[in-house]
């Protein structure tokens, strides 16, 4: 049985360059970051070379990088950090967010929400884009915070923001930007200048580092609150022994994002996708790709094969040794039709006739000519037992 | 040069048994524990595995078992979460806690009675002992959490847990007891039903687990609320993509300290100990130690040497290849005397000249010869330096 693994947008093996300059804070070099000896030294060093190669990526000062557990919990510092420090002065704040975010954008809105601060939720076009024209008419004077995902984990859809960040340095009053850019690092420019974000999370396990660490970009001179507090780490902002390991593979990870080679690596992931997207529709009948395909992360293609169920084809193709996934990883074992899908107008059912397919460094054209044939299989296979009528004539 | 590592109060090496039970998960099992296929499952699995092992540790329910990033944050979502739940039933909850927490406990009472929270910090006898006199004065009828730590990271002292968890038990209105067990795990009986707690800290980096990684027990029908929001990861109390081989090195590393082999290392731990505890001030003069010398983990000693500065001390120390602490590792950049010193009664010249040693598993007879050598000289240099003149005869 082969194992195929399609699920990159849920987890990326750590690459072994990675893993090998990891290795020595998982050995020898134990020393906790804050003691003053040697050991410690050796530890908050590391911890500042990674911090260095981030700002590098980010095309910020390296005291703008704060490593936190995970993106979830970056993601979650952004948003309640940032209106903990804003009801200070606004008896009311207000977020906008869209309605295609990670959950660990979504949820913490949510949570305020019920806190008592306003909370807009842009909707999406069919192609699954945020349009600069309802961000605008949703400001309002106690907007706060701006949280739109870079690029979307289901469909992949890349968003405005240097338009949304662009409009918002214009405001009056201080709006702060934050982006998701999780499955954005690894193939597009997150120069946060550029980009005109205030804050900027990233995780590791999605670019070939380690599960555990992720970052949060904090602009200069933001005015934000920590959740979480201790001891004084990473300037108080998220205290609590630093994970050196794991943020020496962040650091190491991003450089590999950073590298030439990378740039190889994405062209031939989109040329593989590609080929998914050319081949699937040849060979399987009545399918829609969800989400636009210009504004789109090269390595994400998601399908909907109505009369196949999603979490059928999932586990039919699991048990032929493919991993692929109906949507996000987090909220796998969730029975609602994923809120993205929906967002972009489609109905429940054909919702969960969805499937994500995300490839990376490590895809092989074998293994998309194999995984193909397969689906079409399966697909089949389930709509016989469904009792689906193809609305063409099929293959 | 020696390489003489007695920190182990602030990090551990990673057990090259635990590390090796870390390594598939940073390799070919890189899968999303949230993930439906196949990858996914034995990544969940093993982290089920690894909350198995703790359960069993703690004598309590593995649903019982919430892993976090960081002990910091396991007692920050202790406190912060059950103030948080209870704020729905009384307008101003009441924590209690002590002088000598960790400031991961300590942090989080002062920003909440900042909020509105009412904090009574109870003192501790000069052997840094809470008395349960003390607390039962304290006690509310608007108390809703009392916070005490299991062993001291400075002194080691062991507190009552006990007797305060019986009493808590007796209480009419319901008080949650939370400890925060980090440094007492790999020495003392961590059976939550005995100690009559609620909530209960870990970290496996100082257990020889890797650094990122903590737990929260929590017992069943406690009503806390999460700090962060997300996929609804840990039953939806800490979200973010599970932490695999962190986890597996918590679960590995609780293993071990569970071993029958660890009691032997611990025998041995103590005899070195006591040697220091010994030899030390039969060859340095006017020296004091802190701290109760019955009530103590057996891996530490933390001694005053008057008219020797502790932050001088360790940098010489450190110079000659010696790694102590002048006291927590997460305020060692801090300025101040050490909170721990000052609430046994100590004046602040007194704490600052003040050295915590900890022993560990790795600790040979050989390193502390040397080290017990060593540090006489170097308190010998220091106190001519700063022309202390000693009270008694001296050596």
């Amino acid at each position: 049985m082969p194992k195929i693994y399609l699920d990159y947008a849920a987890a990326t093996p750590i690459d072994p360059k990675v893993l090998k300059t990891m290795m020595p804070y998982l050995k020898k070099e134990f020393g906790n970051a804050s003691s003053i000896h040697a050991f410690g030294q050796r530890a908050l060093s590391a911890i500042e070379d990674a911090r260095n190669i981030v700002a590098n990526f980010l095309r910020c000062q390296p005291e703008e990088v704060y490593f936190t557990g995970s993106a979830t919990e970056a993601d979650n510092l952004a948003i309640q950090g940032i209106v903990k420090a804003a009801k200070s002065r606004i008896a009311k704040p207000h977020i906008i967010t869209s309605a295609i975010e990670h959950h660990a954008v979504l949820e913490p809105c949510q949570y305020l929400k019920k806190q008592g601060c306003e909370v807009t939720v842009l909707p999406v076009s069919k192609d699954g884009l945020v349009s600069l024209a309802d961000l605008k008419k949703a400001v309002q004077e106690n907007t706060v915070l701006v949280s739109v995902i870079y690029a979307n984990n289901e469909i992949g859809a890349i968003q405005p923001l240097a338009e949304i960040g662009k409009f918002l340095k214009q405001s009056k009053t201080k709006i702060y930007f934050h982006t998701d850019a999780v499955q954005a690092v690894n193939y597009l420019d997150c120069n946060v200048d550029s980009l005109g974000v205030d804050l900027l999370t990233i995780s590791a396990h999605k670019i070939y580092g380690p599960k555990g660490v992720g970052a949060l970009y904090v602009r200069k001179g933001t005015a934000i609150e920590p959740m979480v507090y201790g001891g004084g780490h990473e300037r108080g902002l998220r205290p609590g022994t630093e994970n050196v390991a794991g943020i020496v593979g962040l650091g190491a990870a991003i450089k590999e994002v950073a590298s030439p080679k990378n740039k190889i690596h994405n062209i031939r992931i989109r040329q593989l996708r590609d080929k998914l997207i050319k081949k699937i529709p040849k060979i399987i009948s009545d399918i829609a790709i969800n989400g636009s395909l210009e504004k789109r992360l090269p390595n994400n293609i998601n399908f909907t094969f109505p009369g196949a169920e999603g979490e059928a084809l999932l586990v039919a193709l699991d048990q032929k040794g493919f991993a692929v996934s109906t949507g996000s990883a987090c909220s796998s074992h969730s029975l609602e039709a994923s809120h993205v899908l929906t967002a972009l107008g489609l109905p429940e059912e054909t919702a969960h006739s969805s499937l994500r397919i995300t490839l990376g460094k490590y895809t092989n054209e074998k293994e998309i000519d194999i995984f193909v044939l397969a689906l079409a299989k399966v697909v089949e296979r389930l709509r016989e037992i469904s009792g689906y009528k193809t609305k063409t004539n099929g293959k």
